[in-house]
């Protein structure tokens, strides 16, 4: 189980390479959704993404890595290739050969190699285990892990400074590792403060899997414009914490979080991914949900 | 001929209205062009542009104001409606009848009243003069009215304390209200720091006229992406002080403009209008230029 102690010592560990992300508030936006709304800007960390913070936070523990390694075809990539230009080892990120060129090229500017030769999404933990033998570089998982949960739980740390009035926090969660180190952290501190989770509705893995009391996986690879949760499942270390910390899992539909994501391009003038559209869906959609709302704009990794 | 004492009133006086904007910097950004870039994000003041300082600042010294009325398909006619708020009085705005749908709603969101029944490029100056006599409404000049210019001059004061090492400023060139305010305050405050007017190539009735030492006017209405600054020549008050103070004019085609906006979302994650990428265009460009430079994000008015 993850404990605020080990969110405070990721803080510290990768206070030195991440930038305290700005909260952003608007009036326009909020007059408009009767809510007093405080953006926290991952969009704008290293990266352009909060992976950065879970990505530093494990690797700056590996007592004497040869490289890091990952399979990911999103910001977790971004995240591990710039950890590993940080401890100046190389870095090797597996990716689906059919995974967007840009995507690619994104993430090789961040110094990391990219292997695809054969890889699809059905053979890629394989393919990972085996290049991680063969170079004995070190596997970052993207959310299953305790050092990555804890790295990811520091942005709540520093919402609560910079909007000490919250009443709750709306989090999008795939596999629960940013939820579930927001949700630790939270919930240590201000045990008051609503942690919400929001999933698009085609993919609620991790609201039905609270409901059951278990892990249930999704049947296959949901459709979904959220490309940063398209998880099958939470992970065997999230799930015991997001059962303890998470109060409610809302869901959207992708309808609603294109609106949001534009909503945010166009009031806080912010170029963010359709992700963080899903946070703020449940304020589009009327659930019921208190005034003051922390909504974590968790990347920008999106172009017009 | 304006004085940095009128830029120092004028921002007291419209300081209880207006966002003192962040300066945002990327280590990314300035490692890929060479340079130490200072954005001034005007993109997020109030309205989406600086132009909200110049007509709060004009309209804050009227003594009796029945209403305001201007003419403008753009940012100006949002600050100016923003400025009738501010005072509670009504706003009528004359735009061309064939100016966007969108741009004729988003000022009507800000509580104007659009008048366009009629209305051309050609005759529109007329209509305005008329309407105002008509309703004893307050005209405010988009850019050449020293009141205006003190107020768009207000934004280098915070620039010059946001960004101390300075050592040249790039602004977009319209009709001159925004630089002869800021090369005001520049000049006045830090003569040493560069002050480098923008135009696309298309519309350098700026740079033709300082090189001629008279206003010349463009023949016809320029096309140009960057929307902001398709005025035909600068202004009578504008040119004076343009003539004392900027210290050069460089131009930037299109495509650069195009190429600089991406950078500024991409990189930035800020979601700017093209006008904003022209600032930045002289450095893509390759001009000789010193290294520490603040750009002017001049507004936010473009949605993908």
């Amino acid at each position: 189980m993850l404990t605020l102690s080990e969110v405070l010592a990721a803080a510290q560990r990768i206070a030195p390479h991440i930038h305290r992300t700005p909260v952003l508030t608007s009036q326009g936006l909020d007059a408009l959704l009767g809510k007093a709304l405080f953006f926290k800007a991952e969009h704008l960390q290293k990266t352009g993404s909060f992976k950065a913070r879970g990505a530093l936070n494990t690797a700056l523990q590996l007592p004497t890595p040869k490289g890091l390694i990952t399979v990911s075809s999103g910001n977790h990539a971004q995240g591990v290739a710039y950890a590993a230009r940080v401890l100046r080892v190389p870095a090797l990120v597996v990716m689906p050969a059919d995974a967007s060129a840009t995507k690619k090229a994104a993430t090789r500017a961040y110094g990391a190699e990219v292997y695809d030769q054969g890889v699809t999404v059905e053979n890629r933990e394989e393919v990972v285990q085996r290049l991680a033998q063969e170079t004995g570089y070190t596997f970052i998982h993207p959310f299953d892990d305790l050092r990555v949960m804890a790295g990811q739980g520091t942005l709540a740390l520093e919402l609560l400074e910079q909007a000490p009035t919250l009443e709750a926090v709306l989090v999008a969660v795939g596999g629960g590792g940013l939820i579930s180190g927001v949700a630790t952290a939270v919930k240590a501190l201000r045990p008051e403060v609503e942690v919400i989770g929001v999933e698009p509705e085609t993919a609620n893995d991790a609201q039905q899997s609270l409901q059951a009391g278990r892990r249930v996986s999704l049947p296959k690879a949901p459709k979904t414009i959220a490309d940063a949760v398209r998880t099958l499942a939470v992970g065997r270390h999230t799930f015991p914490v997001m059962q303890r910390y998470v109060d409610r899992i809302l869901t959207v539909p992708d309808e609603v979080t294109l609106q949001a994501q534009r909503l945010v391009l166009e009031r806080l003038k912010q170029v963010v991914e359709p992700t963080a559209g899903l946070a703020l869906g449940p304020v589009l959609m009327g659930y019921p949900l208190p005034r003051r709302i922390g909504v974590v704009l968790c990347g920008g990794n999106w172009m017009p």
